[in-house]
């Protein structure tokens, strides 16, 4: 329920991501090939197939001008979006966020397109805490009441980021994401909530990126697939097909997560799936750091 | 912040009142004429005159089918709405409530349109609750558990809303308003928040209509002027004044509700101010009941 | 490349086509089944299966009160809208045109969203003129000058409407849609365009209704398959599968024309194909009266 | 019936133009102070004042990266816009065009909203052709059938843009503007128009910007006062008067054109009136050159 890619390194013009890959974030906004929607009937109904649409608005955010975070948000799709296509040739980043909404049964405006960007850091979200309307409450106020004023939207994902920033983002990175999700799942056992909670997070002060990849039945083993959404990760100089049949170079320094990858055929080689319940912290110029996620 | 028009009576095409009125409510989203804005310095540019723009979307809800309330809410301005004009031509109703909205400082979204609907009851609200930010947390942990999370917007309005219904809205209308009334006022008063509670609320049930004029400084007499919005009140086959010049009656059970009159020049024999600090219930058929509400 | 249903029968509410129905046009909007694109990129991608994706803004029109023809259009996507869940319980008609888009390199603007609706007729079109850019000027200035001035959009749909009215709609159906093609492949002629024309299209004045199955290369015979988009009608008291497993039947003297069944599961009983390079007279009580389309 | 504003000069960031200044384009868009509308009957309303809204939508289009105009529209009011406020601290260049809308009975799409951008130029306008409906076939005929395809909405502003390109703008500025203005008024010489053409016009291809001040009643002289929308000029390094009381300096180099001045109080010594009847080019580094455009 939604596609999204994170981009820390050398300066870029974010078309080189957003909409010149031939299976860009544009393009998956129309056309998601690896979104399982376990349990969700409409996406039954693709009969075996991906549920393509992330159509429900979209956003985008960067390390910007004046030491600030640039954020572009619209409630129609990503594929129909002239300003979307003009933005993207125009702006120029060394840290993105990129996401593309499929909400169904949510609620259509700005304020609930991520990323979502509050005092110098931005969030975002694939995924879902199943039930969200039986926990909403205990998890909200569970957010410090100095944030809370900041909530405008009614999204599950900006909860989850005021929780994570409630829960010392800026000072530890792996410790506020452990506990957001001990927090959602222990609401959720609190509640007796089975609808499971799902999970493909990235948070980004522009300087630092980290992910999470988790989801409640994530740890279970046995018969039963985890239901963790898909991510996956490309570091370096990658090469991306582009829609026109050419190909380009990414930077070298290049750390780049996405929910899926934004070629249509990918290699292995260079699109390498983020391992299920990990918190990932990027760096500059460092290998990626993974903690493993224990069970709750 | 925001003007609205409350409707009971027998049945009527809509556009009487929306759109053929010379200062209907689509005027009043351009050109409203009563509404004062202390203390807001944008409004004080207009130099002696009222603030007149009301253009941060709209909506209206009405008396419907299937038992149900019918429902439309728009970001864009009401004066711009092709959809408004021919709906309004099109739908027939006997309780109207509608609504124009000027939101300095909030945000855009159908979430945040009135008026608000939840289980057989519509709402709005001109006004605000001053220092919103400061008392939403308090204000919004007094909502029901069951009906926290149907609250899907930002507004102080639909936490009204939500904190009416937690009062029994449904079994005491004066009781519940008195009481949402008192805990805003006690809410400011532990937050010690100085900005004004001002409110001219309406909720009906598609039966009754009951309406709120009260503001936190409508009780202190002397030099200073009452704070309270502007609330009109027009009972009976009153004749209104269209744009094209010719007068039309309405039915001779009318009762409502404007923030301002619906004509540009209007009679003080057709258009009575609704008395400050004082709630008002329209039963159908009968004169109007007003409570005063007593100093908090 | 778009979906749409027509209605003429006894009076109904409109969510009974619109929203209930288990493959309703709300579903249609973003899982269209049977869809084909031939030649359209991103559909092929979609490897094998049709183009499920309708997404780019709805509009309905309805024989209204007051002698008028209502309407309402929205740019997001039907499936996001309360707006058209709400309006869908509220209005009761005997003539519906319903409309989802999807506009590959078009413009999304109310005024590109069909049913367009001009001096009591509304009209609406799944399909493209092919090479429209290079045509468009041709077509345009053929529309009457009276007329010229009413068209606010730029979709080929709009032009064709303008047209139809220009050659006489109101006074002669079948002769005005005839013209309508035989112009159309006139001027592809004319500047050699070869990517065909295809419509499926409605006309409806609230008494008759009137559609025309036709494309470029429908009359060719041979291998090629036509590339006339898909069309089903259903005609008296069909039943329809509902998302919540019953069915619901529809009045006895209904007249329901379909980009494809509302039904994910239909049967060919109840649902006719429309023969293609039809087009077909539906009036009140009556058997509809086809005429074939002869070779341009 | 909007408000503008043109700069060309060293790189700044826009928010210093868009929202930073006491009486910024943002301001202007629900505060115009100095947009008479002559024959209006709702600015009549105003009782003396100039019609303040532009709430009808607005655009920015700027000289940006890899030698393209960037471009961002929005149907929603500017005063209302986060996305505004981010981008216009994110955005730099030298070379900016913004437009705030205010389009009684136009219709509300990013394809009406200012400023229009084709081939390397933005364009964008204040007044009107009063009129238009009627002459507005004989105007777009008029238009380069190359050029035609591009037009994507309906304002008369669009077809003067493309009449210019058409008139060969790239190639001879002021001769285009010349012949845009002739044409303009043959055209309602021809259609007996009585309603007069308004006009402040700019137009840049990020080099050289040019505007052009004209009405048809602008040379009349005598009792009756011109139409021509108000126009003001900044050169050098103006002080502008900010929200928070402070002033900032524009650029040395900077030429700015504004519908009405970006201060609340403004002086005469920085804000010059643009002369009516003139079409002014300004290139980088040189005094403006402006021509009078003669009696038509």
């Amino acid at each position: 329920m939604c596609r999204w890619l994170a981009y820390h390194g050398s300066p870029i013009i974010i078309d080189r991501l957003l909409t010149k890959p031939n299976h860009s974030l544009v393009d998956q906004s129309i056309n998601a090939r690896h979104l399982a929607l376990p349990g969700y009937a409409l996406a039954e109904q693709f009969r075996g197939h991906d549920f393509p649409t992330n159509g429900d608005g979209f956003g985008i955010a960067w390390a910007g001008r004046q030491g600030k975070i640039g954020q572009f948000h619209q409630i129609t799709p990503a594929w129909d979006s002239n300003n979307l296509h003009s933005l993207a040739e125009q702006i120029e980043t060394t840290a993105l966020l990129a996401h593309v909404r499929a909400a169904p049964g949510g609620t259509i405006a700005e304020d609930n397109c991520h990323p979502f960007v509050h005092n110098g850091w931005m969030f975002q979200h694939n995924g879902e805490i199943g039930g969200f309307s039986s926990l909403k409450r205990d998890l909200t106020l569970e957010v410090s009441p100095e944030l809370y004023p900041f909530i405008t939207g009614n999204s599950d994902t900006e909860t989850c980021f005021y929780l994570a920033l409630t829960y010392g983002l800026a000072e530890d990175l792996v410790g506020a994401f452990l506990k957001l999700n001990s927090r959602i799942e222990s609401a959720r056992a609190d509640r007796k909530v089975t609808e499971p909670f799902t999970a493909c997070m990235a948070a980004s002060d522009g300087e630092t990126l980290v992910t999470m990849r988790v989801s409640s039945q994530s740890n279970l083993g046995g018969a039963q697939p985890p239901t963790s959404p898909s991510l996956y990760c490309a570091e370096g100089p990658a090469k991306i097909r582009l829609t026109d049949g050419t190909e380009e170079q990414l930077p070298a320094d290049t750390q780049l997560v996405c929910s899926e990858p934004l070629e249509l055929h990918f290699s292995d080689h260079t699109w390498k799936a983020v391992p299920d319940r990990t918190i990932t912290v990027f760096k500059r110029g460092q290998a990626p750091a993974h903690t493993r996620i224990p069970p709750v």
